[in-house]
């Protein structure tokens, strides 16, 4: 299988996108890697050029460009030319660490809507306490989302977690204000009649308290919600090891403690990286595009290719269309 | 002044409320308590009756109670009559540490809106980094909220955050998944318009990852979102603890050292709990009407009617209804 990847996308561009790359190329015999963008600083990382070929381009989308008219008109930029690899079959998908609106863009525009889908998700694997992890769905493709569009997140969510992530009958939960039945906004409580109808695991609604301790394995909500409370488990983490570290350097004393356990913290702050679970996929999409963090190191690259491999050879985007032309033809 | 306090709401209740309510008539010589609820119950923990009294009532809404219901049918309970007694101009201003919708019901039913107040908000100060905590609002009060509605919320937070924190010139945020304008699902793009306009320290969107940092004295939000983004800080920073914790208790080494850091990581815990702010807020009634936290101790209790002290002291209520009517003047 045959895999595109922006090398000028995410803040350590070309060099950790290059070096995972390569990781993945030894790791998986059965993938070949086009590496798109400027080939001068590619070579500069590149060791191998076994199942491993570069896409030459000098121009790429920014962090700051404003993502629809970006990918309107930079039509030679690396993360457009990696949608367009997919288009004309050169790649079964495509990853980008780079800017995540326009990769949006460029996944709806280059790569295109699977039929029948109205709204693609963007879908990350955040972590829980026991090393499951759940997906959320929708973190802010589609920011004023219809009951309807939830119930495809649903299905497109279960589909996922099933193939890639081996869980058998994923628990599918509504994100809500409460557990019980008739609460919430409009938006909610009108998704949860269709979610109750759906050929899902439906477990009901969850609470934003229970999503880390793993009450379900996916979880739908509208974009603007699923980005709210993304960045807010992001921020709260952040802000909790902040407070932490400066609790432990206050004194002597406890600064020696702290050398002790620093291990330890480390470990589990990297528990808390959801980079470690892969990159956000874009559901809905013709083919899989997959957002790798804007962060992303070599590691987390190749998490991301790792991903993105599991999803071809388990025909995520082709099951995704079945599901749809069933649940739409009952 | 006089405040009337549901004793009988919440987990540690009648004694915990009883103990914060003596402390707090020890500590303010101004105030005058009425506790309301079982009197038997109320007089095994009682120690004093200088200006603090009982108002006997047998009948109590329950955690599990539906909200506007068990308002409307339960005519004698405990929450019900603190929030009448505030009508019979018995009291200034009432608290309760039960059942959170049915005290926004008694709230909205029996001590009623403000006029020109379309809707009330339910507004915790949450914890960030500094210690100066910052207001979200609206929590729940209103899932589905239109643009007036966060106008309303903005002009409330910066006159409880000026009259009550004593800040100066409050920076009210707009939540938003982006910090650019014409970021946003379609309220978020309204209601930035209309707080442009209006008169306070509006500085923008803000994201949720950034709310711990203190990017804003007062944030402005739905109350689905609201709800979503507060249960979520509340259920990271306890998920981050409970994983230290197991981590910290790993190894005997780790042990060891957890012991000695054990102050810190109380005071910190500390840090991240609200309660130490006081209640939330119901604002956009005639009189404060304050929600304790349901795991109230004493402590959490005193913070309470400190925090309604201050409410009532500086006529956050009369000041809204000003502000209001200058607003729709306009």
């Amino acid at each position: 299988m045959k895999i595109a990847i922006d090398a000028m996308g995410g803040d350590n561009a070309p060099k950790e996108i290059v070096l995972g790359a390569i990781k993945a190329i030894e790791q998986y015999k059965d993938i070949q890697i086009t590496l798109v963008g400027d080939e001068k600083q590619i070579n500069a990382h590149l060791t191998t050029n076994e199942r491993i070929d570069v896409l030459h381009t000098e121009e790429m989308i920014l962090p700051t460009d404003e993502p629809v008219r970006a990918v309107r008109r930079k039509k030679s930029a690396s993360m457009v030319l990696a949608a367009q690899a997919v288009v004309d079959g050169k790649a079964d998908a495509c990853i980008s660490a780079g800017n995540t609106g326009a990769l949006m863009a460029a996944g709806l525009f280059v790569v295109g809507r699977i039929d029948g889908i109205e709204r693609p998700a963007l879908a990350p694997t955040l972590p829980t306490i026991d090393g499951e992890g759940f997906l959320l769905l929708d973190v802010g493709a589609n920011v004023d989302a219809k009951p309807e569009h939830l119930l495809q997140y649903a299905i497109m969510g279960s589909i996922y977690a099933e193939k890639v992530r081996g869980v058998s009958k994923p628990r599918v939960g509504l994100l809500n204000i409460g557990t019980e039945e008739k609460k919430g906004n409009e938006l909610a409580k009108n998704a949860f009649e269709l979610l109750q109808k759906a050929n899902i695991n439906f477990v009901g609604n969850v609470e934003a308290r229970d999503l880390l301790s793993g009450v379900a394995d996916v979880v739908v909500t509208d974009g603007f919600t699923g980005n709210m409370v993304l960045k807010t488990i992001e921020g709260t983490a952040l802000s909790v090891f902040k407070m932490l570290k400066t609790s432990l350097y206050s004194s002597f004393k406890s600064k020696m403690a702290a050398a002790v356990l620093k291990p330890d913290l480390v470990q589990l702050k990297a528990k808390m990286d959801y980079s470690e679970y892969g990159g956000a996929g874009l559901f809905g999409l013709k083919a899989p595009v997959i957002k790798a963090h804007g962060s992303s190191d070599a590691n987390a690259l190749f998490s991301a290719v790792k991903q993105t491999r599991n999803m071809i050879e388990n025909h995520v985007s082709q099951t995704i269309k079945e599901a749809v032309e069933i649940e739409s033809s009952k």
